[in-house]
């Protein structure tokens, strides 16, 4: 591992201040130790690792706006770390500064099974809260591949597989409790669908990566368990029928749960990690929820589409265990990548465009990376228009860091091109930085920089992230 | 009318020297003559209307931005007017200044019907824009009762009987272009379906009421349209049956695009207005959308459901002559309400609420109402945990007004100790600053009096809306 440490000569006074200040509040609950702050100093990327200077770990509104007021008094870097799953760097602490850990912070604290929604604190994982759930009959519909923490997917404004049916964490979030620099604590939104009532902080909020506060408690949208489930795949003889029936398949209308999208690396991938024996050719998972007679008559226009674009007959999962088995697979498939080159770090991409821009977009995506001598799965959600290539790479090697960069950087200008973004899913971090301009243009951007200014004068608050230099 | 017109004796010169620059520039495209400001000082509501001192009618982003920049010179207060039906004063020039019509702004500019999106000039209108996407299979979701512009329902993140299934504007807006009050012109967003890249400006716009920028050009999601549609009545023996009925209906987890409460006032209302014969109880009105066997399927669902609440057999509206009848019956309850009583004004409440929460908030509301002798229908998007009270009241009788403020401010509290908003989709205008600190608290109030201080250091757009004093 190649940790980049801060400040290993000169020891910074203010620092040393500000952790003593917290270990005479937190006690046992900081920690300084080499091992702990490795492990909040890296997520799963090829982003290089940086150490915190310390860790600790609240339970509570109260400490985690303790400690903001500590560290904003000695002017310290605070970082929030959930489950440590991002894949942008977001949370890796380039200059120093505490890590907020929120594990301890994990309870589902209220459901109202009425007005379908439910109130976490920040450290809960999404997992662990459909297991929670599942006897109110209803669920939480965002699921990205990792086991993440919902305090981390309001930070990276987070989606997944269901997204095309159910949305995205900003469709589903309905209010927010965030700690600030100074350690206010604000509230935003409410538990009511919706309001018009005020600038919407709620949404500020989400997607900020932690550089305006802190979440520490979240209000969510649920949906009811459907009544059926019903999952299956199908293969296609090249990638462009597969992104075509996708686009067809959403075109029709009808609500499908899930339409994703694997190319024949991923599926090799796939095969080796997940012990999964699936045709090494694209493929699209599908997912219909409904009632039997809705999933039914869904299935058979869906067969008709999938057929007009040569896919195969549907192979089905109708067992529970079954399709569970296929959508962990599925949700693998980043450590799928991982486990494909061992050796190598994933360098991820993730536009999302319209989807009349898709097929064209991941066909030389895909090219281009070929013509680089890159290994380069691709998978997609390709019912909202995103997917990834991932690259992986020795970041070390420097022409293949630099190969891989301009394949990410010519995807992204295409993207943005055919209206789109740089990241649907996984945020900005450290490594979309470098875009945020060509996307959004000076002025948004500048608006942007006021309003980090606003929330966090002295740029404390997970610095070094999302907004460019 | 009792407009109050500002600055009658004194002439501000400033303001002459904006108005002689627009002149210039706009020639006959400014107006300052009497009826046109008085058709810009009012809306729909019982808030006294106020002059704008000229009325510019720009064609162009790069209009309002130089009427931007000539107003901001000048220190001179700007508001957009779109359709003019709000109703809680947002569009009202409290301190008189340049109306900005955006009337000549009403093109649908692009539309991708493979993305299921269109982007359009803030002027047009939702039935005229609905008129010209007709032949793509896809329309524009969100109805508010009025045929409101779409950039003053993304002013007011307004919503309507279809969001219980297609949602909000603050659910379907993708991106919008904004001018600022300095002439800055900023895009935020995409045409992509999700994007994780940065603060949310485009949220942050959305519902802001003109008080950040002008909103110049919007993308928004579209909807297929379904392959059928049937709507249906039924009548309830009381107002508590009608809705947990209603609350039940979405409960059971069927996607219903409609259900909206009427209690027997407004049904009265509407029967004199809309020339209807409704049986005089309380109603639910729904509308299923989906294909024959779908929607089939989910009616029968729906009788059962009505049926164990006591309700009536389904009136169905089944050919479209009749449904489009029905629904702008609904949709004119407004008009309905105004003409029920035609020497009274409107105050109309618009609480939101968790379902969980909406029986006990409409009854004890309405308690309140029949306490204080005020005349008062209810209608609800009862799916969104959303009514509104139609106040029906002579602003000048102080007493009734004082009645009618008290009914309104105890339906606030309810409904803020419930977890919900004094406003589901109205916005705060003049008539909900009130309740702001109430509903947000101090910390939330002053972080969006920061933002407003810095998208408009000099308080320009439509100064005296949204924030409290």
């Amino acid at each position: 591992m190649s940790a980049i440490v801060r400040r290993t000569a000169v020891i910074d006074p203010q620092l040393n201040d500000a952790i003593e200040e917290l270990r005479a509040r937190f006690d046992e609950r900081i920690s300084t130790g080499q091992s702990v702050r490795e492990l909040h100093g890296r997520d799963e990327s090829w982003h290089p690792p940086a150490l915190p200077d310390a860790v600790v770990f609240p339970r509570t509104t109260e400490e985690i706006s303790a400690i903001c007021q500590i560290c904003s008094r000695y002017k310290v870097p605070m970082i929030a770390f959930g489950a440590g799953s991002s894949i942008e760097g977001a949370l890796i602490p380039v200059t120093g500064g505490i890590a907020i850990s929120t594990i301890e912070m994990d309870k589902l604290l209220h459901v109202d099974p009425i007005s379908f929604n439910c109130t976490v604190q920040p450290g809960i994982r999404r997992r662990k809260l459909n297991e929670e759930l599942r006897d109110t009959g209803l669920f939480f519909t965002v699921d990205p591949g990792a086991d993440a923490s919902i305090g981390g997917m309001i930070a990276t404004r987070a989606s997944g597989t269901n997204t095309v049916r159910y949305g995205t964490m900003a469709d589903v979030v309905l209010g927010l409790e965030v700690v600030l620099a100074d350690g206010r604590v604000v509230r935003t939104g409410s538990r009511a669908r919706k309001s018009s009532a005020g600038y919407d902080l709620t949404h500020l909020f989400t997607g900020s990566e932690g550089t305006l506060g802190i979440v520490t408690e979240i209000t969510v949208r649920l949906a009811p368990q459907p009544e059926v489930i019903a999952s299956a795949t199908c293969a296609f003889p090249d990638l462009k029928n597969a992104v075509d029936a996708a686009v067809a398949l959403i075109g029709s209308g009808m609500g499908l749960a899930r339409v994703e999208l694997l190319d024949e690396m991923m599926i090799d991938a796939v095969n080796l990690y997940s012990k999964t024996d699936l045709e090494l050719a694209p493929h699209l998972f599908l997912e219909f929820h409904g009632t039997t007679e809705s999933t039914e008559a869904e299935a058979e226009l869906a067969a008709s589409i999938v057929e007009d674009h040569g896919g195969s007959a549907f192979q089905w999962s109708t067992r529970a265990e079954d399709r569970n088995r296929l959508w962990r697979a599925r949700h693998d498939c980043a450590y799928a990548c991982m486990a494909y080159r061992p050796s190598k770090k994933m360098l991820t991409t993730d536009v999302c465009v319209p989807r009349s821009a898709l097929a064209d977009c991941i066909l030389q995506s895909r090219h281009d990376a070929e013509e680089k001598g890159l290994t380069a799965p691709v998978l997609g959600h390709v019912g909202d228009g995103n997917f990834h290539m991932a690259l992986l790479i020795d970041p070390d090697d420097a022409s293949e860091l630099s190969a891989a960069r301009a394949v990410s950087s010519s995807l992204v200008e295409r993207a943005l091109a055919a209206g789109g973004t740089a990241t649907g899913e996984h945020g900005v971090g450290l490594g979309k930085r470098g875009y945020m301009r060509r996307e959004h243009g000076d002025n948004a951007v500048e608006l942007m920089a006021g309003i980090k200014k606003l929330f966090d004068p002295d740029n404390l608050m997970n610095p070094g992230k999302v907004l460019p230099d």
